[in-house]
């Protein structure tokens, strides 16, 4: 076989719209249907709810959610503090990226730190493209840098059409959060 | 609580890029978190994979699945058959979205089958209007009618913007399939 076809995916869901780290989750539930090990790293506070971390809980023995954001939410305009908090859960990423427990990681919202400065994009650039051969890297988070579009193999933009908040409608518990 | 507030939605997952049907499951994998009972309802035969009945499983309990697209892929060129098979496949959603049963109702991959005129948008459009209050409707698949945008609350396009297939790597189990 075609040493390509082997190759774990660096995936990137980005856009302003909807179902970026909807279709993580989804992709994940696909995973853990073979019973491959998902691991998730969430960089920002409130991205995920107790819909996704009681269902997340149902399949305990093979996904593994990390809420790394908790007690920031990129607010704080403490600049130095958010540093320090992104690139620890970078550190978390990458130990979970090379511990080869898992099919699938998914950094989600790391588009966010990367905008925001709050990681080096070319230290994250560099360390995914030597990640293990068979992993599947997912990176959630509107404004995806150039430079993980140009290393990632599949990139989608979520692109928002029509969005309910707009036109008043608050949003739906097991829909929206 | 203002009654706008409490309205289940219609979405639409649309777009030439990946995570159409794979966003509708995250959102399912969502809702069962908080034990609501979702049904997916599937035209077309071969958009889901074991990875995912096998995961459904999992939650036998609240997720109903039902693959109503066996044995037509929308290759026959026998209209008059696969006309058939979609118009019985509506009607099993219709009766899926009165039952009363479910949060969310998904039809998966529907808009393919709007497209080639196999249902009638304006059937479709006018169902859904008159929709139970609470339930959110899911549609997916690429090219949804502008019937259908019309109608819905929140619309989502999957933009392609880059893809592995085009560079020569193979479908991935547990990722794409």
């Amino acid at each position: 076989m075609n040493k390509k076809n082997k190759k774990g995916l660096i995936i990137v869901n980005t856009g302003d719209g909807k179902g970026k780290t909807t279709a993580a989750l989804g992709t994940a539930f696909r995973a853990l249907g073979y019973d491959y090990k998902v691991c998730m790293v969430q960089f920002i506070k409130g991205s995920w709810n107790y819909g996704e971390l009681d269902a997340a809980k149902k399949f305990s023995d093979n996904f593994e959610l990390i809420p790394m954001g908790e007690g920031f939410t990129w607010n704080t305009k403490d600049k130095e503090r958010d540093t320090m908090v992104a690139q620890r859960t970078w550190e978390l990423c990458k130990e979970k990226i090379l511990s080869g427990k898992y099919k699938i990681v998914v950094l989600d919202e790391i588009n966010i730190a990367l905008r925001y400065n709050y990681l080096d994009v070319h230290d994250v650039m560099n360390f995914l493209k030597k990640k293990p051969q068979d992993l599947h890297v997912i990176l959630t988070g509107r404004n995806a840098p150039p430079e993980i579009i140009e290393i990632a193999d599949l990139v989608t933009e979520m692109k928002e059409i029509k969005h309910p908040f707009k036109s008043g409608v608050k949003a739906q518990k097991g829909i929206e959060y």
